[in-house]
């Protein structure tokens, strides 16, 4: 079996920094990465949501505003049930064209930031562009894109650059020239009920998500009871104590279409930097438990695994970043 | 608390390869390594084996041979009992001078292997001899030196590569500038009972040991529990089927003194390479199992813990190994 490399040809350039493989490394099982047209250079991922006690508000103007022209190529949505009693919803829009995006964005932000539509319910918005050298998806197979893999052409073959610590670096197309290091402290500059965040530079963002609609009998057995727990406990852990890990935040959402939960989850995290999050994957004992848990059930099941695993991570400058919360309870997001 | 880096200064050059953390690394528990003096250059272990069933064959030429001139500036000896029922003892030296060690060699070797010994008995001779820059080590206390790090000065400070994947490569000098690639296939030449094996460059050996002499208790008996037996079946997988991802031999040990085994044992290894090692250490479940047992000690005990665990991890070129056998069993060591 060729594989190939997960950066894609138009993005590879002279190497200043080495890759954590070898040449002739065989990854020990498949895995596929989004591949977009070569016109794409930037996208945008905005991370809007509402927050809530009891029954969820209407969404309609939202789901009006996606509809519109220069809405989102791809979005979804997803619940998180948060400790103290409230709950997010949050929609999750993908562009990749950001100049669509900024026309859309000049058009319906008033509709859900605006003061006009505060309504006691707490909104807001989280919204990152990374260039396409600055972000990286990973798929356990190839045939279901979710997140910003919606808006590509389709899914490589299997590519090399996976199943060892440091792929996700790897995969980054500017990790062959860049350590990708964060620079400057968050700024929150707050009043009259809004707080705007301004993360520094290397901000990091991790969409992970699970996926066990296709599971039957002993595999969704296992999962729910072997896998999902340390995964939770993994997630609680993150929100509840990461900053000191450099974790500013994290939610733990499951997906919800038609307004109903679905087998499907995703944890989203921000961290001060792409190095944070290495070190607290790769060595931190809630995760090493997520990383055991899902290891043996994978071995368990071997290639008849249905469970379905994906990810985007990103990097962000300073200027590719927008992060603003209205009427929110404290510690949503990077508020806190 | 201020760390120092795992390279000593004198071995410090311009780098070409990275680190995989940032300088600002800060590791969440300490670790240590020996110190040499700067005079010297190049070490040898000789890992010196005797094979039998039953009754321990004495070993009194081995010791005097140990005593005399140019002896080791260290050895201790250890226990493995394979799965056939034969039982090896294995010497290992230690010399920081590789002059000593050919002229004791040549002094010595014959009565170690020469065909006038020959009485039915497996023996056995695995040496390297790794430059400064070829090898590295790691403690988790400073307090007591095993292996090569018995001939060194002393321990250093706070080290700040390790508690990472990587870790291993970053404190091994030559990592600033050399991939380790490995080149060239086993060349296996055998007659006359008598196996003489010729690895490729880039081999790689770790020495990996732990000492439950201090534990008591609860500490003990977790160790013993929970740590041990997963430990053992990661060792058993090696030395039965780690030829697939590039093992070419494991044994699992344990010291003897007097004659006696003690509470200290040591896996030992040789592979492919520094790469094949990471891997398994990074990915394989076997090793993951026991990493996450080790862990899940480690932070059940906190600082309080009393076992010590150590580390001793070379790499070598062609022409800096020689690997011997006599009258040994099928599968040993580097034969197979």
């Amino acid at each position: 079996m060729t594989v190939e490399s997960a950066i894609p040809e138009h993005l590879r350039t002279g190497r200043t920094r080495h890759r954590r493989i070898p040449d002739d490394f065989a990854p020990p099982y498949p895995s596929f990465v989004a591949r977009s047209s070569t016109a794409v250079r930037q996208v945008v991922m905005a991370y809007l949501g509402i927050q809530f006690r009891g029954e969820r508000p209407p969404l309609a103007v939202l789901d009006a505003a996606f509809a519109a022209v220069d809405g989102p190529g791809h979005h979804d949505r997803a619940r998180v049930d948060g400790p103290d009693g409230t709950t997010e919803v949050v929609s999750i829009a993908y562009w990749d064209d950001p100049a669509a995006f900024d026309r859309w964005f000049a058009a319906h932000r008033e509709s859900w930031l605006g003061d006009a539509v505060r309504d006691g319910h707490g909104r807001w918005a989280e919204i990152i562009r990374p260039t396409v050298e600055e972000h990286e998806t990973l798929f356990s197979s190839p045939d279901r894109a979710e997140g910003v893999a919606v808006l590509a052409d389709g899914m490589s073959g299997e590519v090399q650059e996976h199943a060892y610590w440091g792929g996700m670096r790897d995969r980054i197309p500017l990790s062959q020239t860049d350590p990708m290091a964060p620079s400057g402290e968050p700024v929150v500059e707050s009043g009259g009920g809004r707080v705007r965040v301004r993360p520094g530079s290397g901000l990091c963002l991790i969409r992970s998500g699970q996926d066990w609609t296709a599971t039957e009998g002993d595999e969704r057995a296992m999962y729910l009871r072997d896998v999902e727990p340390v995964l939770r406990a993994g997630m609680d852990f993150l929100r509840d104590e990461g900053r000191a890990i450099g974790c500013y935040a994290n939610r733990y959402a499951t997906v919800v279409e038609d307004g109903e939960p679905v087998d499907r989850s995703f944890g989203m995290s921000w961290w001060r930097s792409l190095d944070a999050l290495e070190r607290w994957a790769e060595s931190h004992p809630t995760h090493v438990a997520i990383f055991g848990a899902a290891m043996k059930y994978l071995m368990a099941m071997g290639p008849a695994a249905r469970l379905r695993l994906y990810h985007e991570v990103s990097v962000a400058t300073a200027d590719e970043q927008c992060f603003e919360y209205v009427d929110c309870v404290p510690g949503t997001g990077l508020m806190g």
